[in-house]
């Protein structure tokens, strides 16, 4: 048998809403091998895990077995690392309503191999701290701007999971207190999440539509079906009200990053998801509110990047990289 | 020689605007000697550290000599924990206008022990964690309720310092964003500290007195005159505007611990300083304001304590826990 710290691979996989991702990955964050199932369709997490394993085994041969792997990492929505449980996950039939112990159900069917978890966003700062952008990197903030805001936050090297392992909730700071908050999925009013992500994006579209007359490429589209993506194509036609709307977001963003600074005065912001593929149309007024915004002594000390991490790849990097941790 | 780990005692130094003092302080927290010297009126920071030695070798003397001291620790305005320097501290006339060297200039002087320096309320933070309110926590928030509002990170059971030295300034997060905020001594707008500190607490009540026409103990007093305290002994003679004060003051701490909470999760809340003299005035608005505005998942989970350090001997001792922790 290999020695633990010899052996080659990791396993990852990226436990998501409607697939299950599962990749054999290297030190490099070279994707060996994967597979997918179904994350739905199970009435246990037990027949889940069968499921996995199943689809796993075949590509775990390919890679010479079981003695080449050395741990397995889970990015899962709602996912505790102090437990490796998944808790009370409301998009998960077979979790929604319990504390699932998927970690330990993995590894007594891996020939114990240690097995971690952690939520997606966490996975995701994991895997820009091993193979992407905060590479080498002690102190950072990974921020997801997908459907939701989502952040992993890096500090003397080790992810800050708080006393209960659920720390990192970044797209829930209150940016809009008092009334005129818009609702936020959690229940609360005036999240961050409420208007940076992909969602909020689009909202503020409308809303922009709704109180002008000005022109706009997005007044061709029903206002329900807009996008952040038709936002952002419009804007790269110079469509300025499209603009003002990255302007807008941006500026959230970087008044918000403002606020972290004086929390953990971060070396660099590194963003990624779907947002993300509007460039420097959000990246210039994040960095910019930032600098306005931030207490003068962090002023231009941190630095604003985009992920490295390929977005088809990224979230099975970021759920192996939990692997390698252990 | 005594082996360096097993030396009985650190030097505290609380290095303030107006006094510098030293404490000897053994492992419990009990200071064995004290001394003190006048902080300004040096030229250099040669002719402070000469004028601290002098004061510091006859109580040193009194627990058995240098060979007694594992360490010197001290806290300090503007103190860099990774470079052992005071960086451009506008109230030291020996500070004021560069990078001064002094846990070197320390050491140097006391025949090579470690010497560390961060900032005041940093080194409050590790007092309470190795003597306090926060004693066997590896993750907490500790926040200074004075003149201003400092705060200390610990993760992991680590102080948060950042990637530059200078993280934990949740004094400086914007509560009020936009043009309503109140300006802060930063040269921002709508800073915590602009409102729940002595001097906002103060504001917030001569705001109030404006505002209205009501009946008020506070009347009384010339309005520029008005302390944090009188608010508090008008409140707890049940003066209801002067309660008023204090619940505002309280709503706004919890609702920016809620945002904290989404941070770190931390165990516990400790405050610390003169404004905690109000007790339940202050500390059950606060805690309201968390449960109410916190993220589910994050409610009633966390601890909101007032710190249980003297506080004539808490800055030596927080200054003295940054020796014990080289």
């Amino acid at each position: 048998m290999v020695e633990n710290n010899l052996k080659p691979y990791v396993i990852g996989l990226d436990l998501g809403g409607t697939n299950s991702v599962f990749g054999i990955v290297d030190s490099r964050g070279d994707i060996k091998a994967t597979t997918a199932i179904k994350t739905q369709g199970y009435n246990t997490v037990e027949e889940y895990v069968d499921a996995s394993i199943t689809a796993l085994l075949p590509i775990i041969d390919t890679v010479g077995g079981l003695d080449q792997i050395k741990a397995m990492g889970i990015g899962a929505p709602n996912g505790n690392h102090y437990t490796g449980t998944i808790e009370f996950a409301p998009n998960l039939t077979w979790a929604h309503n319990g504390v699932v112990p998927l970690a330990d159900l993995f590894s007594k069917r891996l020939n114990n191999i240690p097995v971690a978890l952690t939520n997606d966003a966490n996975a995701a700062a994991l895997g820009e701290m091993t193979y992407g952008a905060a590479r080498g990197m002690k102190n950072f903030i990974d921020i997801t701007l997908g459907t939701g805001v989502g952040s992993g936050i890096v500090i003397n090297g080790q992810m800050v999971y708080g006393v209960d392992g659920f720390a990192g909730e970044l797209g829930h700071v209150t940016m809009v207190r008092g009334e005129e908050g818009r609702k936020c999925g959690c229940g609360r009013t005036g999240c961050l999440e409420a208007y940076c992500s992909a969602t909020g994006v689009a909202r503020t579209a409308r809303e922009f539509l709704e109180k002008s007359e000005e022109d706009s490429l997005l007044r061709s589209m029903k206002p329900e079906e807009i996008t952040s993506l038709d936002v952002s194509i419009a804007a790269s036609k110079g469509d300025a009200l499209a603009n003002r709307v990255y302007e807008f977001t941006g500026k959230m963003l970087g008044e918000a990053c403002a606020d972290f600074a004086a929390f953990c005065s971060p070396e660099a912001f590194v963003f990624f998801g779907g947002l993300t593929k509007a460039g420097d149309l959000l990246m210039k007024p994040i960095e910019k509110a930032y600098n306005d915004h931030v207490l003068p002594i962090f002023r231009g000390k941190a630095k604003f990047l985009v992920s490295t991490l390929d977005g088809s790849s990224a979230a099975v990097l970021g759920a192996s990289a939990v692997g390698w941790e252990l």
